[in-house]
């Protein structure tokens, strides 16, 4: 706790009281301490908001603190004293889990949110590796142009076309993945304070992203037709918003798609409000059943949407190649971020995937894996009917990768992923999926990343794992209750 | 101009005076509109800055304006009215050029600081790719660790030693080339108003970087051995400093190299002031004559060198494959900064790269490249001491693509560079390399993008254009003269 003394006799103003106070404080060793927002200090000195305001402003100009963006302000330790990476140590905005091996050491794995390595086109991308660089040579070695290889950027317009989203070739930006075209969106558009609004469940590395800029991210309810527009509407009434991100196509924990008349609400909304949305399409291409839902991006009329996407997942994460198509106001700012990011993505890699995809070859690559999916998912739904226990409930997506598992009361999601890492099973706690406070009664299966036989072993030994558990979560309520009545 | 009036009679507190003036504004459509700095307004209304800076704090609380960082505080329109692009396209922190190509179109060209296509081994790494995708098939087409890939990181760790620079394995992260790492150093370190120190004229994409995050970049001048020390050390004197960037060998633009003595003076500064560097190494290897210099990170005694490097000049940049080393306290937040911005580097190019370099592949290269290099310097060399005006200076690296020309006062980069591109000639003008008020009387020469029969013809060209301008530039000032006893 500060130890601040205030006179308010002096001559000296209060808010240089305050902040040679606290200038004190760092000569005495209180390294990288996070100053209390000025609303508590200034309620606990009995001054001002404000004065307490001016008083970190003044400290920061003398260079005693630093305001970091969404996070408060710090105290400096005077420069000789300073240990260089005081601050940077202390950030704790990036909680997300590290991991995106998916667990291949585990024998069973409901944890890889990407295709597997037996559904992956190797050879065919040798081939294709193999012929652009005999055909093309030393040029695909080059840096090429930070906004893409054209061809590339033609094919996608074209696909984008075909799937009902007019998109001008100079609006499509190559990324490399669709994680940095949603980094590049967050970097161009929020600043400190700016307000995001998502559906909650949602993507960890999106959330982590909003936030590394400084964002507030505010989580909205969804259910089986996406995120519910109602509270949309309440909160983007309620106060400005800056973004609003959506991911509507099998929803990444959830698996749920956003329902037509909701895309429509939403972007209706948005242009009334003047937010821009960002649609995280990643999953989008991998449909196995039901009908194709038109993108924002396609219903948008007033070009309020940047569109994200990637080639990770309907084909594979390793040439690490998305794309961001924005409106022109803002694509030349994204153009500009993209190249003091990482100048260009590899042009070889960009040829190489044109080679693949031309000509009918990822429609050719997506029948396969849509069927294999569908199978999959199938294998793993049956599997959870038959050993699960009845009070455990799952999604039943129509595409994608995976499926999203609410617990009964008393059984924890991080519980559940601890028990069955030790049978040699792999899966996500739920709680990863959540902003803050995180509800712990739920668990991400992914359904891709086994071939059916082992689906059905792998769910099985799970719902060993949640029986057992539940009846030790009952004994141990029962218990508890016996305890009382001692 | 703002239209501001205040009250000092009334009761309501002058900095809410100003607030509700400054929030009138943004219903009158002064959209996205930037306020003055608070010393300005204040000085300008006869108030403390305080008072402004807590007027600025309320609009922003009230939603009516928005901090972006180092750019200052711009209004907001009311949210209805606003339009959702204006704050993004309003930015100007991103004045680089976006020619990354080197002007291929050129007949000559002398713009392209990378290597060029007749030395990039492209069938070398076309079989690497085949051998490595026979080996390991799908496994490389997955995500991979975002750290990288763990041989490649031990060849690094390996061919760093050799050099002089003890680096654990699990200090090296993969970066998508250089600039990703100069990316990922300046976010990890550097937030609103941070001092950034570096030698000027430097490279513009480091710049901009830095900028983007809200850096205060500072230039200090540099001769032929590298940066000025005494200077350094004045600035990190004066005020707290939060990073010193420096290019030690082969500096871009100028092609100096950074003495040894000199280098042990930086690290002693930062040392003594707390001060953490980012080396960037990306074109030290390229060294073809006289002796080898440590770098900073191989001398550093105290964990200070933050260090940065890349295949793309030593190889090829093609395949957007760097790396970054950092002492622990900071390289966990690099980790998840990397995994933010896009997941993980290519798993399949960096298997290729190390299938390329392991076994003395890379030194091969390097020998084959270095006397190629060599050969295309002198090759400028010489033919700019036969045609180009006597008055022109350059430099005269000993590795590296580059060198640094000095024109004769009245001669100005932007003109020559202009005149030389209509005689199918390409290179930079100097003032691009500078951070704000830009001397203009300088060119940026590669000397790497044709073979040395097509340099004595580009420079004899380009030495045409020089006397060309000079004459024009002797004779305007004559005929300014007489003009004047008229």
């Amino acid at each position: 706790v500060l130890d601040i003394r205030v006179d308010r006799q002096a001559d000296r103003p209060i808010f240089l009281q305050i902040a040679d106070e606290l200038e004190r404080l760092t000569v005495d060793g209180t390294e990288g301490l996070r100053l209390p927002p000025s609303r508590d200090l200034a309620a606990r000195l009995g001054v001002n908001r404000n004065t307490v305001v001016s008083a970190y402003q003044e400290l920061i100009a003398r260079g005693r603190a630093t305001a970091r963006t969404g996070r408060g302000t710090f105290l400096r330790p005077p420069a000789g004293a300073r240990a260089p990476w005081s601050e940077a140590v202390r950030d704790d905005a990036f909680r997300e889990p590290r991991d995106l091996h998916g667990a291949p050491d585990a024998d069973y794995s409901f944890a890889a949110n990407f295709p597997p390595e037996d559904l992956l086109p190797a050879e065919a991308l040798r081939r294709a590796l193999d012929d652009v660089l005999r055909r093309e040579g030393a040029r695909l070695l080059t840096y090429g142009s930070p906004q893409g290889y054209r061809p590339l950027r033609e094919w996608i317009a074209g696909e984008m076309r075909r799937q009902g989203a007019e998109v001008p070739v100079d609006e499509v930006i190559i990324t490399t993945g669709s994680q940095q075209a949603i980094d590049l969106a967050a970097r161009a558009l929020l600043g400190p304070g700016d307000r995001v609004l998502l559906e909650e469940p949602g993507f960890p590395l999106a959330i982590a992203a909003f936030r590394s800029h400084g964002a507030r991210v505010e989580g909205l309810p969804s259910d089986g037709d996406g995120l519910q527009t109602d509270r949309l509407a309440r909160a983007v009434e309620e106060a400005p918003a800056r973004l609003i991100y959506l991911v509507p196509d099998f929803h990444n924990p959830t698996g749920a798609c956003l329902s037509e008349a909701r895309r429509r609400q939403v972007l209706d909304l948005a242009h009334r409000h003047g937010v821009p949305i960002l649609e995280d399409d990643s999953s989008a291409w991998l449909r196995f059943c039901g009908a194709p839902l038109p993108s924002l991006r396609g219903l948008d009329a007033h070009g309020l949407t940047i569109f994200a996407s990637t080639f990770s997942k309907m084909l594979m994460p390793g040439v690490r190649i998305g794309w961001i198509c924005a409106p022109a106001p803002i694509r030349d700012r994204l153009l500009a971020l993209k190249q003091l990011t990482d100048c260009t993505t590899s042009l070889l890699l960009q040829a190489a995937v044109h080679e693949f995809c031309r000509d009918g070859g990822l429609d050719e690559h997506l029948r396969r894996v849509r069927a294999a999916y569908r199978e999959r998912r199938d294998a793993l739904l049956g599997a959870m009917r038959r050993h699960f226990p009845a009070e455990v409930r799952w999604t039943e997506p129509e595409g994608g990768l995976v499926l999203w598992v609410s617990l009964p009361a008393g059984l924890d999601g991080r519980g559940v992923a601890a028990e069955a890492r030790t049978r040699g099973i792999a899966c996500n706690p739920g709680d990863l999926f959540f902003i803050d406070a995180a509800p712990r009664g739920h668990l991400r299966l992914t359904f891709a990343g086994m071939p059916p036989a082992r689906i059905r072993q792998g769910a099985r030994l799970l719902g060993d794992v949640l029986r057992g558990l539940c009846e030790r979560s009952a004994a141990g309520r029962d218990g508890g209750e016996a305890a009382l009545l001692v």
